[in-house]
């Protein structure tokens, strides 16, 4: 396309002394402001003359008349466009069009408003017959092949919309609860916590080696910083660095984990929040940050448009591509989701008292076993209203070493055995928050480490940061992807992330 | 510390049956609310009874009286407070206290109000002695082996909540602009931009293997994604994909770069905002999109306390730890830097009229030759009113093979052996921002990555974008720290950034 366009800054200098503003070479008038889909939709009152930029979702031509169906990502609607045929020649699947015309109150039921093209551009190149991404059904595997394209698909527009808008919510929330954002290391010198399952970095320089690989499968790695360093699988460690100098603190990072794992919850390349705070006396204040937290995310998105389309999305005949995202769930059930973020009490149990309650609903399992997916599955389906659910005070033998007993902090219900910590279960995903106290005591701590047999110098740091100015903290991670998946009603974790990296995949 | 206090939201359940709130164990009265050390110095008027809680910055113990300077990393300023010397007995640098007493006008002329004191509680331990962290001058290379607790130091903090404004008004101005805030992938399959400079990835499942590494500094790895991974150079590619769903994307995410260079401006591992845009006709839209952002950060800092704090910094008598930052810079030059930055016109030249400039300024420099740092730093300090200039159309056969002919797009100086592309010099830094055009043709892509040699399956995708309702767009990643460092007049990235990796070097 060659719309020319006056540039609205457009100072340029020779050797560096002041000059004009560039003129302009074309003698095309200035078109009409170019709306996006959705603020063109959302106008409901006829114009002389608009502009609007898209993807061709479908086009129809007949002998006199062609439709086309315009999508921006903006909405996951279409606006619906009237063309003269001849304008509609060269329309297919997935072009990329300028159209400008008139606004009109349309005749067809469909929508109120159409545009009546007068004009049309076509950006660049289309070959539709040959695009993997065709406009009809296709599964969910095969779309995750080829996850350049998938974004296209309306439904998937708007999960990057819900992302966007969810993260926005955050940063505010996090604002204004006097939370620093910190940026915390993603090439770390310990892999402890993750019990091997870490990746592991090295410099490519063995390209240029004159040593035989070992194998077809194993290259020759040098340590560019001297030892093996490793994609960090958790912000906390640096967080509770970072918390010690303002007091409050978060990050919104990439986290990453060598799990041989092949489920809907799992990725080797995840997105996780973490915060951490001082100066706190009970775990009761992290699980009321972590409330009011969800909360905020959940009273915004449902006033907002991304969470009126999402509704949509479970409602509609046409779904714009929700079919792809199984397994799906009701416009009711995630109304009712919401909900119970937003409004209901959550409750707070023991983890005692939901081996009780697991008893009591006919599981075999005692208080040395731990909580099994399914276990999980139960107490949060038990929740009434669809509310999530704290489970605390989890035995200590089950948990990292960092987690205090849980009578070293007050208002607690466990015991010496059991940890100052609490795992988030949400119906049908579970596992969506984890967190507790962390030892700062020093001697403790050592000790802890020691028995976990973690104690090294690669960890010497942390035991620092409780032999200066320790106090009493405590902090969470959240699965930021799992979130999104919870929000939207989308099954699999791999089609929330846009790019998803699991055990042997990891296309683009 | 054992400051009993009622859990706000404390309800708990046994066997999944609600309950009544937990009771209070605690005979000890709630405390007066704990203000931060910010909120309680603003107060200019007096209060009977206030708490605060954060470290011990210094204590000076005198016969009859003792005095505490304390803080919590919510402003470079200390708080006074005047103890009893029995109060005062378990306190020195670093101690992690909650002080209650009455907030009063002061005696000394410091500062207006003071804390008179009349309970102190010690949170935890603090060894001050062996402290590695002294009050005193510690030499920026001392520092940053100690990454872990250097952040205490008021004016780190300060930059930690630099970076956290930052992120706020960058994420509040991408929504209004109408950007999707997205996460683009650290793990990818190309090591195509960064010239064998990547780090690759693997699982450290080797830990088991039978075989013998090769040598004592090389060790065996296991393909976890089946073929060689690396971490990101850029999210550029990726974000591409995204653009062609809903228009406009942004992401502000961790890059990395196996390069063993040892300068104040290159690290391993540094955050990289990068933006992309669809539909749009020339650079000139790209450029006019930086000017706004960084206006926007500079205007929003300049009204902040975070703004405030810096220049106070570069005044002090007493910095509070910025003469740690070296080089470090003025408060004029500081203030000059944002008023370049919020309000002048800047330049923007061609690299031609760039090489004609520094010619003309008796460098011997040709067309052929390329920018060094020395010659962006010229043209930078040639640049009226401290204020940014852009260079633009470099040769091509300089830069990447993403980048379209200067004469592929409209109102261009450049010519046909000229990419559509830019760069955004500031003073002292030098290059802040990189921009272009994308080449969006199918067939002229293709032959620019053959002519550059990056011509394979592993961008396959990346030529998919083409081929598929392209369209005109471009985008620019903008170095985070630098940007950082150059609104706080840090010298060095490796203090800006919290835990600095660079080659042969990973504290923590």
């Amino acid at each position: 396309m060659r719309a020319w366009r006056p540039a609205s800054c457009g100072i340029r200098t020779a050797s560096l002394t002041p000059r004009r503003p560039f003129s302009i070479t074309s003698t095309r008038p200035a078109g009409p402001k170019v709306n996006n889909a959705a603020e063109l939709l959302a106008r409901d009152e006829p114009a002389d003359r608009v502009a609007v930029q898209g993807w061709v979702r479908s086009v129809r031509k007949q002998k006199r008349i062609a439709f086309a169906a315009l999508g921006d990502g903006s909405t996951i609607n279409s606006l619906q466009a009237v063309l003269r045929p001849e304008d509609a020649a060269g329309l297919s699947h997935g072009t990329a069009v300028k159209l400008e015309g008139e606004w009109k109150a349309s005749q067809g039921a469909k929508q109120s408003y159409e545009l009546q093209t007068s004009s049309v551009s076509i950006h660049g190149e289309n070959d539709a017959e040959s695009n993997p991404l065709q406009p009809k059904y296709q599964t969910p595997e095969f779309l995750r092949t080829i996850p350049h394209l998938r974004p296209r698909i309306p439904a998937n527009a708007l999960l990057l919309r819900l992302r966007s808008q969810v993260i926005s919510t955050l940063t505010r929330f996090f604002n204004e609860e006097g939370f620093v954002q910190t940026h915390t290391p993603i090439i770390t010198s310990s892999d402890c916590e993750g019990a091997g399952e870490v990746f592991t970095i090295s410099s490519n320089d063995s390209k240029t080696s004159d040593q035989e690989p070992a194998s077809e499968n194993q290259v020759q790695v040098e340590h560019f910083f001297r030892s093996p360093k490793y994609l960090t699988v958790s912000a906390q460690l640096h967080l509770e660095a970072l918390a010690q100098a303002v007091e409050k603190v978060w990050t919104l990072s990439p986290t990453f984990r060598a799990e041989k794992s092949d489920t809907s919850r799992h990725l080797s390349e995840f997105y996780m929040l973490e915060a951490e705070q001082c100066f706190i006396d009970d775990m009761e204040s992290v699980m009321d940050l972590v409330e009011r937290m969800l909360r905020a995310v959940a009273i915004d998105l449902k006033s907002s448009k991304v969470g009126k389309e999402l509704i949509q999305m479970r409602c509609a005949s046409e779904p714009a591509g929700g079919e792809h995202l199984e397994p799906s769930i009701s416009a009711d059930d995630l109304r009712t989701r919401w909900k119970g973020l937003a409004e209901e009490t959550w409750r707070r149990i023991t983890y005692e008292e939901a081996i009780k309650a697991l008893q009591h609903g006919g599981f075999e399992v005692s208080l040395e076993d731990g909580l099994s997916a399914e276990h999980e599955r139960f107490l949060a389906s038990q929740s009434p209203n669809k509310t999530p659910i704290f489970v605390t005070d989890y035995p200590k033998n089950q948990k990292p070493f960092y987690m205090p007993q849980s009578t070293a902090t007050p208002n607690t219900k466990g015991t010496s055995e059991t940890a100052a910590c609490f795992d988030l279960l949400v119906p049908d995903l579970c596992e969506l928050v984890g967190g507790s106290m962390r030892e700062y005591r020093s001697k403790e701590l050592l000790e802890a480490m020691k028995s976990k047999g973690v104690a090294g110098d690669s960890l010497d740091w942390y035991q620092d940061l409780r032999k200066y100015g320790s106090v009493p903290h405590g902090g969470f991670g959240l699965g930021f992807d799992r979130l999104l998946c919870y929000l939207s009603g989308v099954g699999s974790i791999r089609d929330i992330v846009a790019f998803p990296r699991w055990y042997g995949r990891c296309e683009c």
